[in-house]
């Protein structure tokens, strides 16, 4: 027998039904409940999550070395207490995954099957990247900084540790930092223990987790994580685009109150209070959110971020008439470049920003 | 047009697809990684988490109140605060919910499609259910003790905020708890903050979330809940038989490595050790555990567990030679009671503890 892990067959998309491997990807990553939309940072354990491969669980953050090596003039390691010797910063960050909307995407990507909930905020604490990449001084050969994580697996048939690149400049920025706490606390196993990486603005793959290695190349660095996905691509096989920042996109609590099994609404006629958030990638501010009842949209209410890099509140008032309606939202940003109505065509489902449409069924009860 | 919330189309079992909503019902809930069975006390923020409805966030514990009534001879309210003035108790429980293993029940019933991963561990922490209810006094005409939570939605076409009642011996067990803290912090708003029930032993829809009124009544409670789901039947319209206690039940960390969509493994060969956790309900101790290797059964070693309504620890050695190879595991509980290989028929997939099967393919890489 060949072993399908190592050999596997190229995966075709999918109509309106779903594998029992893309359940069970749903049931092991977990989304934010949209209601959590409501609380400006996403509760503990309520941030979404996907894990690549199996959490490694590591004991003791004293014993966690961090080796910089490569094209540095002065490679050096650190162990995680000496993380204490440098400046310790705190940042509200948004993160979404890259593939939030994918099984909106038709056909969709047979891969983990997000809807909307791919997306939380946290406040989080570390040290600057720049601090440590100053130190360990980068050679004028270097072109690409690596982040190699500790997880290991097997995708597109190759084993592998998670690992992501920058280029040299995006990874000097000031914002991108190495975090060991999350909302006050220490960072959770399944959030990167004992230290991560942050790439604020940028969809959640660049945030390496359990990050044990920084290497400074001299080439493109070709990790499967870096070309063989997170790409957008028209279709399989296509060089395709990088994925790097979030793109413009706003989510709204659902009103009313929710059926079980189809999570559609129910929602007594009167004045209702829609809120929702609205974020943009790159540190850039969205300056517009509307909400949408049955395709007719008005203008929300935004109030300002608390950081550059965290979502805004928006929230607007609707006179619920009885009757079945769509509500959504879209955002726009200081550009002019606002949400589409059906999402853009990606082949694996990537950086889908289409609105979010909420079936609500209203009558009294 | 109808509102199909309130006058749902029957459900319909189905093979093996998924439909859209079951997806999305499996990202919003969230399932313990396997990998985190290596952890006696599952981290905060990995342990399973089903929400029926949407979560009631819940600024301040200090306005929150418990109200006693119906058949008591002393009914009164309980403000969160006086919660101080019993007898604080911390228990290590084993919970499940009842519905795990559903998605391997063929065909399945369309509802939240876990596979093996509705499992966790935690040290709770509040004041014994008894203690209240001897001050509130339970007059002799009271049959039964209703649980209400302040979770409101739809189910089987019936608006219900969730509850659950338990009779009245059971209410008064030494062990059924009010818990305000899971391992060692309040609660978290999508674990019940600021007060649930605890019924050690019992499946989770027992432990009901964001408690406000306890009921005692005279009669056998009706609620959805109670009798609509969370029932044993053959098929749809029986009156079907109460899920109560866990059924005995083991599982293992998948050994080796993951491939990402699949989630088979590829292990190395050679001494691999296969580590996992067995319970039982109604704080029954765990008798053996076997470890399944392409359905040869060797007897593991299980570690005797901490608390009578937590999991236990199992270890055991396997040589494993290249090649495809079925792991699993399987417990017996002091009774002789094993956990079958095909799962028990029942129409909504309840308890259905037929062991885990793990996919491995052993080879060098």
């Amino acid at each position: 027998m060949t072993n399908p892990i190592l050999n596997p067959v190229a995966k075709q998309h999918r109509d309106n039904t779903f594998s029992e491997y893309e359940v069970a990807l749903a049931n092991r990553n977990s989304g934010t409940l949209l209601e959590s939309l409501q609380q400006e940072v996403t509760p503990v354990g309520a941030h979404y999550l996907l894990s690549h491969f199996d959490i490694p669980f590591v004991n003791d953050a004293a014993n966690w070395d961090l080796n910089f090596h490569g094209c540095f003039d002065s490679p050096f390691t650190l162990n995680f207490n000496d993380l204490t010797n440098y400046p310790e910063i705190t940042q509200r960050v948004t993160l979404e995954c890259a593939g939030n909307g994918r099984r909106l995407v038709a056909p969709h990507w047979p891969s983990q099957p997000w809807g909307h909930e791919a997306v939380g905020t946290a406040d989080w604490t570390g040290v600057r990247l720049g601090d440590l990449l100053e130190q360990a001084s980068i050679s004028p050969a270097c072109t690409e900084i690596v982040f190699h994580g500790t997880d290991t697996g097997i995708d597109g048939g190759a084993v592998h540790n998670f690992a992501r690149s920058l280029d040299v400049e995006m990874a000097q920025h000031p914002d991108v930092m190495l975090a060991y706490a999350m909302n006050g606390q220490p960072l959770a196993p399944q959030h990167g223990y004992p230290l991560r990486l942050i790439v604020p603005g940028w969809y959640g793959m660049a945030s390496v987790k359990w990050l044990s290695e920084i290497e400074a190349i001299d080439h493109a660095f070709q990790g499967h994580q870096q070309v063989g996905t997170y790409v957008y691509r028209e279709k399989a096989g296509d060089t395709g685009i990088p994925v790097t920042e979030m793109r413009i996109r706003s989510l709204l609590v659902p009103p009313g109150i929710p059926d079980w099994s189809t999570r559609k609404r129910l929602l007594k006629p009167g004045n209702t209070k829609i809120v929702g958030r609205a974020w943009c990638g790159g540190g850039r501010p969205v300056a517009k959110v509307e909400l949408g009842i049955d395709d007719q949209w008005h203008e929300a209410t935004l109030t300002p971020a608390t950081s550059p890099y965290a979502w805004s509140h928006w929230e607007a008032e609707w006179l619920a008439t009885e009757g079945h309606h769509i509500v959504s939202c879209r955002a726009t940003d200081a550009q002019g470049s606002c949400q589409p109505i059906e999402p853009y065509w990606d082949t694996a489902g990537f950086g889908n920003n289409a609105v979010q449409r909420v079936e609500v069924w209203c009558e009294d009860y």
